[in-house]
């Protein structure tokens, strides 16, 4: 019934040949790659000023300097990763490159920031998309919770299925969420012009004003940094894009940073010139566009949009999660179940992971995009740093033409991302980042015992000098409670498989006991019957005595027991026997040497 | 561990020839099996009054007749009783007197009856007992439920270690309670008398007053009929009276029925001559003893003494439950776990599932004993009835001396339970007696599948006309999934048990498995290594396939799997590994005539 239900949601099994790889063209790439990085506007802008806010109406002149200076670290980080894309056309995620240039700990580091960073942007992606649905209907705002979960599920089926096919429809998606923003900034550049200019806002008096200090400027640009996320997405898939590979991916990127950073500042500037004051509840982007173009039916549809490309930035985790966690598990660090494809061909349990694992953060931050945030960005610059410092060192290495001016483009990308990271820290330590800086380290110490045991492992199981046990005439123990088709059934196989059997009984009824020892001949003649002696009444006791004896007798490598069993017709008949065959079996598992055998008999009713 | 902390709690086992029976004398005898019938004074009378209030302060003027009325029930049902004892001296519980002169059905209506009558007795005397300290303390109210679930935990835990040796101990509790009572009921009537007579009451106003009508006073009996529940406790136990049992067991119950009618009467009275209101948070008693006693040490005594009689009336139930449960397990009516002792000596799982109702029912009414009570009497008197009107047919079967005289009174004795069974079915229904009215019914439905299933059971495992299966050369299988020394050892074991071994590999990976191609030669010369072709990356399919196939081939009763498994030294370590050997365990045994044996390969770190 499950496997049906599984069948249903899910679909048929796929055979390995049925894979395929489907190269991209530019524009419909960009729309892929990018609605990670693009979606980040519709909560980088707020977060500026939710802080500058703490300080008064007037701090809020800041956010316009803010937005540019996290717009040249846009720049920045996307040259140095269009230099990584035409180093590694065979794709360069942050893990790969820091494990190959810089050694294992920092490549490892890397894939541990870049695993937090995906479940993050699944938890707050989702978090956001549904923010923007209850901004348009707050009646929905009490089940934000509901819909998050509601959302990540749906993003697993889909997942679980394979999207392979719809590559383009989700191009879709991506560029109607882009010609909203161009409505609603170039509406509203428009009608800056003719609207009476704003008075300072209005602030929702709450405790007393903050001093603007450079702390508190500096803690801004980190909110302001989450608009970074996902720009590496493009250098991680080089070979989606048609040939020349390295060229188109690096135009994309491109054209990612440039758009990203044009509707940020746009975003920005006109939050200023409105006087927008961000509150729970309702998004920056809705009350932009409730002003630009009214309540009607436009203003929904950037709304509808905003949830679209923000369900879109989560779904480009399920591409990645996985695969960095398979990538992660064929060196050892994770679990083996990782690594594998599942029957639809895709990485089934990475994908269930990072539900799991996104929808216990929605549940525990109450679906708040704002309270995630602050977990975000510092897994991010971190693998941003170890992946352009293990550019630099590639530099170094092969010496190629130009070397030192590209190297130098890396150092310094290296080094801003390195401050920035450390800004970050520093500044939302305590709103939350002290959870990642705390998480990061676990993981690494995680994958370095998983490794350990996965070495180990080899070790002892290494044939190198080994022999095959010996098991000369391996004695057979048959557990017998009464006499019948089941003993029977099993004596019979305990004769098939060693010429040294012997039955013991527990002897709980002296009544029963007698009554079996008469029977006992005609059945098995053959077969010696020892009664075991049990003054408390357990039967677990006696036999595990009896057998800890007779490995002291005997010289062979093993002892099997046989324990007859019968299998109910029924599931609620399995309540009416006693547990004891799985006791015993559960019991032996932990003692060497001993092979336990259910020997089933199968009722008919 | 677990073991460990079972040793701690629960005591050392202990041997059969440990058990040993002491008989009581009267004394004794009276305080250990009447607690659970005397200590129903401590809610009975406030029940009466509680249904009266409905109607008005005036109303409350029935409750001396209706109190006379129960009274009077008690003596005929201790009547009856009576001659039951001396029927029956090896005891005569309702189960085994209905079952042997009614037939199957009504005795398993009664034993049905008596479960859920001795779950009830658990949870309504648990929820009294806190209710008897939280009138004292009522900072406590808020926790009845907890301090509830403590209780039951501690009876629990104590009878599983086994009472047996302090049977004299326990009767000291019953004689202070009786010796509070008639303290409580002496003073009390002595002030009555010098005490300015009380108005009407000052009643609580809620609700519109309902008329007096003929039901209401039928429910206001009904609920006083609870006072009868615990009266039959003496007729179950004959046996552990001194010699002559019966004519001792007979004396003591008219004892107990004396006190129980006086105690009843005489609370009823008193509670009449000082207008005393039910309301939740103090318990009638409580309210008596404050003003006959005043607030002083004297008052909280009562309340010790209540809140102990009811844990020992509770107690009883801990002997009664196990032992019943036990009785139909023998027959065949319940799971055979309830059938054995435990290694103190007592019937372990009874206990537990005596204790897990009890605190599930006392969590469901929120530790509420007006809101269980309705539960209780319909069981307990259609459990009288049965046995009383099999009391009936023995007298009309054997005919002794004066067997008409008795078969008059056992008649009597059975109709008016009867009626009574009717009243309360009928004017409690809707407050609950419902519950036990389906659910009766679905206990000796479910009492008769079990037995059908122990039945066919039987008949399937019977030997007649059996032959043992015959092995031939019975095939081998192991399941490979790379060379190394677990795999190794389990083609020595397969090698040992069989002439016909086959190895079969799932391919994944081209690339592994043509490495294993390549190195089998060299440990396994003598084993045929089939490649199973995977398109759908599943272990469980093809291999399932592949036995499936090799069953038609075959003409063997059995086919052996033989699955190479290695047990890690530390727990997390199972984690890291693929649950494959569950899944094919799991799937081969629901088809017939396969046997999957692990063989256990250990590791050392």
């Amino acid at each position: 019934m499950l496997h049906a239900l599984k069948r249903v949601l899910v679909g048929s099994p796929m055979t390995t040949a049925q894979a395929r790889y489907e190269r991209l063209a530019k524009i419909p790439a960009l729309a892929i790659f990018c609605s990670d990085a693009l979606s980040s506007v519709a909560y980088a802008p707020e977060e500026i000023r939710i802080f500058l806010m703490l300080a008064g109406a007037a701090a809020l002149s800041w956010s316009v300097p803010i937005a540019l200076a996290v717009a040249t670290l846009i720049t920045l980080v996307a040259t140095s990763y269009w230099q990584t894309i035409h180093a590694y056309p065979a794709g360069g995620g942050a893990y790969t490159v820091a494990r190959e240039n810089l050694g294992v700990l920092p490549g490892v580091i890397a894939g541990a920031s870049l695993l937090v960073g995906y479940v993050l942007t699944v938890a707050v992606s989702v978090a956001a998309g549904v923010a923007a649905v209850t901004s348009a209907f707050p009646v929905l705002y009490p089940s934000r919770v509901w819909l998050g979960v509601l959302c990540v599920t749906f993003l697993s089926v889909v997942n679980l299925r394979g999207i392979r096919e719809t590559g383009r429809v989700l191009a879709l998606p991506t560029y109607w969420f882009l010609g909203c923003m161009v409505i609603v900034v170039g509406v509203g550049l428009v009608r800056s012009g003719t609207a009476p200019p704003a008075g300072p806002p209005a602030l929702p008096v709450d405790g007393p004003l903050v001093p603007l200090t450079t702390f508190l400027v500096l803690r801004a640009f980190s909110a302001g940094c989450v608009a970074l996320t996902g720009i590496e997405a493009v250098a991680n898939c080089v070979q989606a894009f048609k040939p020349p590979e390295a060229r188109n991916a690096g135009i994309t990127l491109i054209w990612m940073a440039s758009i990203l950073g044009v509707m940020f500042l746009g975003l920005s500037f006109l939050s200023d010139i409105f006087s927008l004051v961000p509150h729970e509840g309702e998004t920056l982007i809705s009350q932009l566009a409730r002003i630009v173009l009214g309540q009607g039916s436009l203003y929904l549809m950037v709304q509808a949009a905003t949830m679209v490309i923000l369900l879109l930035a989560a779904n480009t985790c399920y591409a990645g999660f996985p695969m960095l966690a398979s990538l992660l598990a064929k060196d050892r660090f994770l679990p083996r179940q990782l690594m594998n494809l599942g029957d639809r061909l895709v990485y089934s349990n990475g994908i269930l992971l990072l539900s799991g694992l996104s929808i216990f953060l929605l549940v525990a931050f109450q679906g708040d995009t704002h309270a995630l945030l602050p977990l975000y960005a510092f897994g991010v610059f971190l693998s941003f740093s170890l992946s352009q410092l293990g550019m630099v060192r590639r530099w170094a290495k092969i010496r190629g033409r130009h070397w030192i001016h590209h190297a130098t483009v890396n150092m310094v990308g290296a080094m801003v991302t390195a401050v920035v990271m450390g800004v970050v820290g520093v500044t939302r330590f305590a709103d939350g980042s002290w959870m990642v800086i705390f998480v990061i380290p676990i993981l690494v110490l995680g994958f370095f015992t998983v490794q350990r045991h996965y070495e180990t492992l080899r070790q002892q199981l290494s044939l190198d000098g080994f022999s095959p046990p010996k098991l000369g005439r391996h004695p057979v123990v048959v557990l017998v409670g009464g006499i019948h088709r089941g003993v029977v059934t099993a004596l019979a196989y305990a004769k098939a498989i060693s010429p040294n059997v012997t039955a013991i009984t527990v002897d709980l009824d002296p009544t029963a006991t007698s009554r079996l020892c008469m029977q006992w001949p005609e059945w098995a003649p053959n077969v010696p019957l020892v009664v075991l002696e049990s003054p408390y009444r357990s039967i677990l006791q006696p036999v595990l005595r009896y057998i800890d004896q007779m490995e002291k007798q005997q010289d062979g490598a093993y002892i099997t027991i046989i324990l007859p069993e019968f299998v109910p017709a029924k599931w609620w008949q399995h309540l009416l026997h006693n547990q004891t065959a799985l006791l015993i079996k559960a019991a032996l598992l932990f003692r060497r040497g001993k092979v336990a055998i259910s020997i089933p008999y199968h009722l008919e009713q």
